[in-house]
Parts: structure tokens; C-alpha cells; sequence
């Protein structure tokens, strides 16, 4: 099974780095390394040993499915709805361990206090948020196989929702059309709150979906993506409601253009960017740099945002079996704004596109 | 404005605490401060000084947007997708602040090192969730209001999606279906990724939506809530698919029977361990005690799940304007799984309920 051979790739790791015991609270980290779904508000610990041992914390209501349905053998309960629960980490946290891997970007102060009380002075903590980054970055077969049904659902839920465009209906309400659509698909989930923005609440922009009704003349940008065995997609498409002008227009060339460009710069041994500086140039080009705010992609997996970062200034090396988002996006005030956002697979030889919805403006 | 009484009341309590700064991070305490919709995804920090000074720090792309529609006035960005993103808290650290206010909950290991690197050592952290939660307990006409939107949205979609209960259907359809209707509905959006659970992934239980199908003889729940201006709701039903067995039908009399007990005993003055009582004593009299695993509620307001806790051992007292829910369930291997959940507003004299779909297992 896949999990097992990323446990016994991750213990390894914490072998070079002098780990005696990783505690790790990420449900993205807890899902990559279990393969085990549970709902986004519920917590659980995967503890994993130096020589590969795995324990698997979960609530109490969820012990009966874990046992059933996740490979890791050794599955203890915590207590629901008590600040006491990470109680459950006693018999680990006293097996004397010294140096204990943990996600420093997750793990809160409360937890730490907590386990440092248990465990007495002395104890290290140590980040492996690298670590863990490291194994996810490269996508198995198995992986891009479920990223491909991800980017497919949305890529259809986007043709869908874009025959919906016309003035009149409520951003809030295609947004939550989407979900639908992506759920109805058989996706468990979308891979973050979809947003559809318009008008100025997109070149603002609002990033999120509001009870503002769409209007003729306006640019549209929606935003969203799937969850499929785990696995996200994301991707972003803007439409034009009824005529919109030539401004707008060029708006949208210019993005679209810009993202063409940084997909055309995407293969092996090439730095993220460069890709971020191919799409960058052609928006300057045109003298609209000032309006390019964010970062030009970022890599899809188990999280919908991960490494490898796509932006300036950033040095790694893309590889095959890289997925990254490209979104280049163009916001200029009193105008409109356009993103096309695709998800890309490295492959040996260069790049493939994973999403595959329409991308004109009408 | 409502905030600001909130931030002031919030400072009188760091005063109180001998507080120099608080630095708040948890999304759903910033949003109560701010009033500010942020997407989900998106990170902010709300700083407090002693004196009731606010600074607002939003990612740059939200810049403008929060410029325009908070009340707070001085507003600052930080950069997009950099992990030094917290290099903006640098000047409210350099001014010595000797005791800092945060959220131990939801402050991460990774955030309070860079913080204690800026300010130097002999800087104290002080969990300030007990005085938010302190303040946000108790709900102002205000917040009710918003709260009577979420569970008035709720509560219809509740009615609708039990229509379309019948075999063949699948889980994660009628989950996303529900998530669509409350968009429809005006709401924000889901307050939790709605879940549907039949059969025997209702009993163990499952807590997610899966890509099963309805069968008839089963019982099927739904548990979900919208998001109105900032403020939750959240409600479950239980409903039959085509005909039930008698002991499912006594499944869920039992779990409807106690969950009408807990709140004929909810009313100020009372502790929240009454109100669990009064539930499991009539789960326990009927011999279904061992299943039924969970508390009987929790308050809700801007957060889903907030205080107060209704369970064993909570000595609460309950005042007027506090929110609960009241969900006592029984899951009973093999047969099935029942639980009603309502939302209930203590009155002065009493109670009141908030949600009000239809209640029946048919």
C-alpha cells in the first residue's frame, strides 16, 4: 500500500535528522500518510517512530471507521470535546523521547505546552514541516491518477457554471452552484469555499462570493476546485457578462497571455522563477506590472496550496511528477480583472495540462 | 457600531490582566472584532493595545477591500505567500510590550518563535481565549438577530433537502445539494462541510459524506448549518428512507425524547451538566446509554462550535442571550442511528428555539 511505503520514507528522513518520535497534527500530513478521510473539523494525532511504528490518535466517535478502514493497525481513541485530550500522547510522550518531530506551522502553543508538561524538560522540538514537504512534492502514479479526476470534475463543473453567466444571478448563489455541481460529479468536497467575483468586487479583488447580482458590462472571475480521493484541483476561468469593452478585453488578453507564457516556460530543471518571471515579463510588457499582485502558481495536492511556490525569488527546481496551479491575474481598478488559472503536470520531457475547461471570455 | 463596544470591553479586560498587546490570529475572534469577511483560506492578525488601539493586518491582495469596508481604521499590509509575512508586527513588538495577549489555541509553535526573535526575550504569551470567550458568550440583540437569519436559512433548506430523500440517492449529492440551497437561501455559506450519513455509516459513526447510496429501510441523518453575516447555525435531522423497523423507529423516539427533555430543562440559572442530564437520563432509562456517545451541545455564534459546552461535568451556568444546540443521539450497531438537533436561545423566563424543520422521521 501506498501509505506504508511514505511512513517508511518519512521514518527515514527522521532517522537523519536524529528524531526519536514525530507527532503530527496536519490533517493534510495525517490524510498523505493514512489515506484515512475524516471530516475538515475534526482533529486527530498520527504519531510515527523512528523505526516506522505508527500509532493513529483519533475521537473517540471515529474509532470504530478508523479501525475498519485505515491500514494502520495500532488506532487509540482521544476523548471528544475535552481540552484533555491530547492525554492519549501520555504512554508516547513518556517512552522518553528526546528530539520530537512536529509541524511548527500546526502544532499550537496550547498542544506544545501541553506535551512539554507531559514530557518534562529536556525535549526538542524540531520543524518537519521540510521533511514532510520534501516526500509530497513529487506525485506517485497513483497520485496524479486521483489529481486527474480532481481536475476533471472541476474542468466539467466549469463548463457547467459558465452557461449560468448572465446578468442578474447572485455570485453567492453560482458559488454555491459550484459545490453542488462538483458534490453531484462525486467529488467529497470542493477544495476550498469557491468564489465567484464581478465587477469591482473582482478587481478589488474580494475573494469572496457576495450577494452582489451580476451586471452587463462586467468581468467575472471564478475561482474553485475539487477534492477527489483526497486530492484537490483548482482552477480559475473569467467570463464577460453581455459586452464588455475593449479595455476589459485587453485586460483579459493580457492575463491569459501571461499564463500561456509561464506554462510555455514550465519543464524539468527549470527554477519556479523563471516560470514566474515568464508570465511577469509579458504583463509588464504592457505596462500593467503594478496590477499583478500575487504570485504567478503554487503546487496542488493533498493541500490545495503547497510546494513547489511558483513567485520570485523562489530557487526550486521543477521536476516530473511536479503539480502546480498557473494563474497569472491582471486587477485594474475602475476596469475589471482576469486570471486564467490552469493545473499543470512536469513531465520528463515538459509540461501537461491537467485542466481542460473552456478558457475564452464568452 | 457594535465592534467597537467589543474591541472596548475586550481592552477594559486586558487591563484587568496587566496585558500590554493582544495579537489575535483565530479567524472567527477577528471577524467578531472586525466584522470583516475574509475567505477562509486567507490569514489575518488583529492587534489590541491596552488602550483599545487596533491595527488590522490583512495580506496585501485584501488591502483595499479592507480599507474600504472595516471600521478599523489603521490598516496594514503583509505581504502574499511569504512565511515572513509576520515582519509587519515588528514595530507593534519593538515597542516593548512585556506581557502579549494571544489565542495558545490557534497561535502556531513556527508564529510565536518569529515573534519571540522580533521581541526579544523576557516577552510573556497570555492566552486571552477565556476573555474572548467570555465576551462572545453572551450574544447581543445584534448577534441574535444575525443568528435568527442562519437558522431561519437553515431551517428551510432542512425542509427542502428532506424531499429529496429516497433510495438511490447518494450522500455527497444530497450534502452538496444542501450546501447549494443555502447559497440560494442568501447565506455566506455552509458554517461546516455538511455532512449526510445512512445506514450503517451513520451508526458507527462516519461524520462525512460518502458516495453511498440511500437504501430503503434506513435511517439517514443530516447535520449542516449556513453562515449569515458572520454568525453560524447549525441544526441535524434524522429521516427514514421508504419503511423502517420498529426498533429504529425507538431509536429515534429515544434520541428525539431526550433531546425534548434537555430542552424543557434549559433556562437561566441552570448548569450546563443539568441540561446534559436531563438528556442521558432518558437515553440511559430506555438501556441505549452506551450509544450515545457524545455531549448534548454547544454554544454557537461566529464560531460553530464555541461555548458553552452542554456535558457532564460543565458547571456553566446558563444566562439569557447565551445560543445552544441540543443534539443528544443514539447510534445503536446494526440498527441504525437517530439524533434531532435544534438551536436554542436562552430567554430570560426560559427558552426559545431557533430552528424549526420539521421534526418528524417521515
Amino acid at each position: 500500500m501506498d501509505c506504508v511505503t511514505r511512513v517508511d520514507a518519512f521514518a527515514a528522513k527522521m532517522g537523519k535528522y536524529d528524531l526519536d518520535l514525530a507527532l503530527l497534527f496536519d490533517r493534510d500530513n495525517i490524510r498523505y500518510f493514512t489515506g484515512f478521510r475524516l471530516n475538515r473539523v475534526v482533529s486527530s494525532i498520527l504519531a510515527v517512530s523512528r523505526n516506522g511504528n505508527t500509532t493513529y490518535i483519533v475521537a473517540q466517535l471515529d474509532l470504530k471507521r478508523a479501525k475498519r478502514d485505515c491500514w494502520i493497525e495500532h488506532v487509540i481513541p482521544f476523548p471528544e470535546d475535552t481540552p484533555n485530550y491530547l492525554a492519549s500522547l501520555a504512554p508516547l510522550l513518556r517512552g522518553s523521547p528526546r528530539r520530537i518531530g512536529v509541524e511548527k506551522d500546526t502544532l499550537t502553543l496550547a498542544q506544545m505546552e501541553y506535551m512539554m508538561e507531559i514530557a518534562g524538560a529536556g525535549v526538542e522540538f524540531v520543524d518537519v514541516r521540510g521533511l514532510t514537504a520534501q516526500l509530497r512534492i513529487i506525485k506517485s502514479d497513483e497520485e496524479i491518477a486521483c489529481i486527474r479526476r480532481a481536475a476533471d470534475v472541476a474542468s466539467r463543473v466549469m463548463d457547467k457554471v459558465r452557461q449560468e453567466i448572465r446578468p442578474g444571478v447572485r455570485e453567492a448563489e453560482l458559488a454555491s452552484w459550484t459545490g453542488y455541481l462538483m458534490g453531484k460529479e462525486g467529488a467529497e468536497g470542493p477544495s476550498f469555499e469557491p468564489f465567484m467575483m464581478s465587477g469591482e468586487n473582482a478587481w478589488l479583488p474580494q475573494r469572496v462570493a457576495s450577494q452582489k447580482a451580476l451586471k452587463d458590462g462586467e468581468l467575472v472571475l471564478l475561482d474553485m476546485g475539487a477534492v477527489c480521493d483526497g486530492y484537490c484541483s483548482d482552477i480559475t476561468r473569467t467570463f464577460a457578462v453581455g459586452e464588455v469593452s475593449q479595455e476589459q478585453k485587453r485586460v483579459f488578453q493580457v492575463a491569459w497571455k501571461a499564463q500561456q507564457a509561464a506554462i510555455e516556460a514550465i519543464r524539468p530543471g527549470v527554477h519556479a522563477f523563471e516560470v514566474d518571471a515568464a508570465a511577469r515579463e509579458i504583463v509588464e510588457a504592457e505596462g500593467l506590472a503594478a496590477y499583478f499582485p500575487h504570485l504567478t502558481g503554487h503546487g496542488v495536492g493533498v493541500s490545495v496550496h503547497e510546494a513547489p511556490i511558483l513567485d520570485k525569488g523562489v530557487d526550486t527546481v521543477l521536476q516530473p511528477g511536479m503539480v502546480v496551479t498557473v494563474e497569472p491575474g491582471v486587477y485594474l481598478p475602475r476596469v475589471g480583472a482576469a486570471r486564467v488559472e490552469d493545473m499543470v503536470l512536469v513531465t520528463t520531457s515538459g509540461c501537461e495540462l491537467l485542466t481542460s475547461a473552456a478558457r475564452d471570455l464568452v
